[in-house]
């Protein structure tokens, strides 16, 4: 089969390995689409994220969708055939984490695309079954990929309890910020307003749901008057999280979505005077099931994220777009488009 | 003013008192809007409910919307010309119960139309200020007033922390259900299906956002296959409860909604052996802004509740219309019509 | 090894098995105590516990504690010599219920002593290296087996979140009441109050913590005028049970904890009046950690309940002694005394 | 009466003033002892604390017990003569917050010794009756002022969810700490870490309930191994705080109690990738019950905290002493003694 491997920093190529065999509980999955993240561009551009290093070749993808076209000993979840989402990581199901439930902080988690897992910019990959969803028959490939993404968006909002009533502010129309004001609005929340500096962006987010949108480049924030009672912060960007934490109401909730390096201010005399509580997300858990029943009832739209696509071999155009050309919200590598 | 008095079983008046003068913190309100509630029929048909009995003259009425025409002394909050929605209930903000926010379990609340505080089948009610909410020009008084059935289905929601990816089961299509159902699908639920024995409030139901119904009185609950992760109970039928919270799945939850008399069966080994938490509503705390926000928005359709109107010389007929008339959901008093 | 058998109604032998071999990732024990529970002499007396049958021989006994002897490929986590206590039951750790960490409600669980899946009445068991605990040298064998009940209490307390204030009522003051009285105690509660009908049992409440006991053969519950927030149902009497939920005061929260048939009389009023939060335990999950903590630090005592000796050729007379002894509370089978 | 005055920085004169009347609802109290704390030497050393300001002459001191002299009208709570405890904030019971039961948030609260409301280092205060709690006799005067930290302690631990098996780190052993660290233990908590340069606070700490401490002018926090799970930051010291934050574990909780200032560096890539829930305290809420509950049974020990005993005429030295002398945990004001 045909794989995009990065052999280090801007070095992508193509190459052929042989198509894997599903071990057992296993499912082999021909991969249909995969959205590219900010994160393979990290790694193309930085050989690395924090700990995280590209020391050998790497597979990068991890937002695919794909067909079983074969199943391992005992696996019986699914039928050759089957349309699946892929939860792009595996967890060990022995420590106490997975114990807990808290399946993404298992410090064996095997997760697509980061050093030294492969991820899914190929034509096939195998999968523990439990990890692939099946998908009705409305949800485009392209949309079962962004189902990743849109996870993100699920896990936010339930880490900070939007309901109806809930005021969300969300910093940041990337992707992410796009997927994470659709969902807020399918949580019931109320008021959705976006901040960016991108003004297409923010027109998608307004398209998209969010009931305000705010162009931080020319309109300051604190100077809106809208006081949430929930942050999602999906910009990562630094010296913008303690003004949008300033923001947020009594007993409001933040959740630090975008990573923004090492450090951020926090403005501790407002988190105590209101009593906020403050969080961060590391990939999610549990949220494929809630995540498909938002796209294929149409509460949320991925396709319309989708701008660009690419095939396997233009991997490295599929990550080096988004630099050239501030109408990129999400590229798309399709193996056999 | 005109006020509907309820002098005992089946003798409902109408007499003239005087105008109430609001006190301290109050707001007078001119009642545009009230709607009957099974509890108002309760009144009327046996003179008590439980240990609240009828031993003088009441008002009853619990559903109001109105005008600010005047406000008492310190009361800054609405101006005259206000459209208002009601929050029928006044704890007394002093007790254990309401320094822990739980102000609907206050012992000493004084809710409109239990005996003995009088309620708002009447021209004029004083009310403290901030139990009247300002209310959008798109609501209608009508459904301004049902904003506190509304708040009994957001307070249901809640306790049974509905969101995306819910499967929720809706026992009886009532008032209650049909607001329970639109309720739930605004904070996401995917599945919301209802049942009932009268096929006339399931096309309601249907009609409403409901992803399916089942006519009880031919299709058996137990032998359709949902399995619901959250129970709405709605009914108060106590023959139909214990089947409904069998159908529960894995630490589901149950929120007994519907009144059902002093005691239910049960079904000790389901709830212990599927870990599933019941509990029971008593009207609701801290619902109305989001209970106007989901009306404003249109994800809750309260207007299409009302099938009768009445003027405050027809009480008696708004409360015994229902009896006579399966096509009955929900019988307003206009005292202005 | 002697294996002690429980071929039917009735009906245990010891016979001779091989020693089993630690399979991957699991370890070889050799048990040195294991306490009897209830529902061993239910399935001893009635063959079945819902529907869970004895159809073919079965082994009882699901408290264990022991010494590590072997350890299969790859299991790192014990030595050979480590004395551990044993949590009894494998979940399959790949269904939805075992990945939001509800490991106990995973319909696959592999229980000790629950049909088709021997139990730890033997001289060795195997088991996944995960579920065996290493136990601290001031631990006696017994207690560590007898972490199994308190995990028991541990999960009750953690379900009703008893706390510094929490006004706990215990109904039932055998084992798991007697646990759960410490237990409470250990989470801080300021009252907690038991009843049984068995004075000896009583006194044993009260010399472990129990700050009150109520001898409800003697004296009615509802005169006493303790009104609980958090009642813990241990006798699995139905008809003592609504009694008791009766009692518990607003927003409060009924765990129940015995088992007391398929059908349990629920004060449908109080509970919506009252806004009570019930619900029932089923085993317990990621308990072990702050069982042994508590047992370590002798806030809960657990050597104090056992009240009987066997050897493995005396585990009928050890499931029988509880029937003509009132003393009785919790007989132990140890292996190699 | 005499009154101690705080006129401006480093100014504080006794004055004569009339003994205050209990309005409706309220009771008149003999102050008997009342703790200084930090913030009133804050006030003393800057007369201000953020954006409250000493503009005019104010009494410090929120920290107070006493007896009940008299009664106003409709106050029936407390006879004369009751020894009781003071919740030193009064909210307004009205707005949003009061009514979810946050009434510590109450943009309107009335509280002791904050500008431009007078504290109770007097002869006489005045409170809502709801505001004083009865104590029990074995509780002395001292301990029963003492309540108010203790609360500082039970609110951060509510906040922590600290329970049985918690591993808990705290830093920072003036009273808060000391008293965070008792109430922790209290909680359940298996392991109490406290940090500190004091080594005289340390054996304290100690004495008091931790289970380990660490001079952190001796050896570093990061070298310790310790991997909390609870973070009760009680030192203020912005340096501190970035570090502490980094020892916890996955899913930890952090609790910023200690006052540092308006800003300090949170570590973004070590609360997403472990998602940990950070918060500040303000207060307290619902309190008083527990923490009377704590120090009547002995679990909490607030007597040991009293190191320095002053007079209504000497409360400018109750407010310097801690800066000339190490050793000083608690100054006591006794207007009486």
């Amino acid at each position: 089969m045909t794989v995009s491997v990065l052999n280090g920093i801007h070095d992508v190529v193509t190459e052929q390995r042989p198509v894997p065999s599903p071990g057992p509980g296993e499912v082999l999955v021909q991969v249909r689409a995969v959205g590219t993240c900010g994160s393979d561009v990290h790694y193309y551009e930085h050989g690395r994220i924090g700990d995280f290093v590209v020391e050998r070749p790497l597979v990068l993808g991890h937002e695919p969708s794909g067909v079983v076209v074969a199943t391992g000993e005992g696996a019986t979840l699914h039928q050759p055939g089957q349309r699946v989402a892929l939860e792009p990581g595996v967890p060990c199901s022995r420590c106490r984490q997975c114990g807990l439930g808290r399946y993404n902080l298992c410090p064996d988690m095997r997760f697509f695309g980061t050093p030294p897992i492969d991820g899914a910019f190929c034509e096939y990959v195998t999968l523990r079954q439990e990890f692939a969803y099946a998908v009705p028959d409305g949800l485009s490939d392209e949309a079962a990929g962004l189902l990743e993404p849109l996870s993100v968006g699920v896990w936010a909002c339930r880490k900070a309890a939007v309901q109806p009533g809930s005021r969300v502010l969300i910093t940041g129309a990337g992707p992410i910020g796009l997927v994470a004001a659709q969902t807020a609005r399918a949580f019931g929340a109320t008021d959705v307003v976006v901040t960016d500096v991108n003004a297409k962006r923010l027109r998608v987010a307004g398209e998209l749901g969010a009931t305000a949108t705010i162009d931080v480049s020319a309109t300051s924030l604190s100077g809106s008057g809208f006081e949430p009672d929930v942050l999602l912060e999906c910009s990562g960007v630094p010296s913008a999280i303690g003004e949008a934490i300033r923001q947020v109401g009594r007993a409001g909730r933040v959740v630090l979505v975008g990573m923004g390096g090492d450090e951020i201010p926090l403005p501790l005399a407002h988190v105590q005077g209101f009593e906020i509580e403050v969080t961060g997300t590391f990939r999610y858990a549990n949220t494929w099931p809630a995540a498909i029943a938002l796209a294929a009832s149409g509460e949320v739209n991925l396709d319309r994220l989708v701008t660009h696509r690419f095939g396997l071999g233009e991997v490295e155009q599929a990550l080096t777009v988004a630099a050239r050309d501030d109408s990129v919200i999400k590229p798309v590598v399709l193996p056999y488009a």
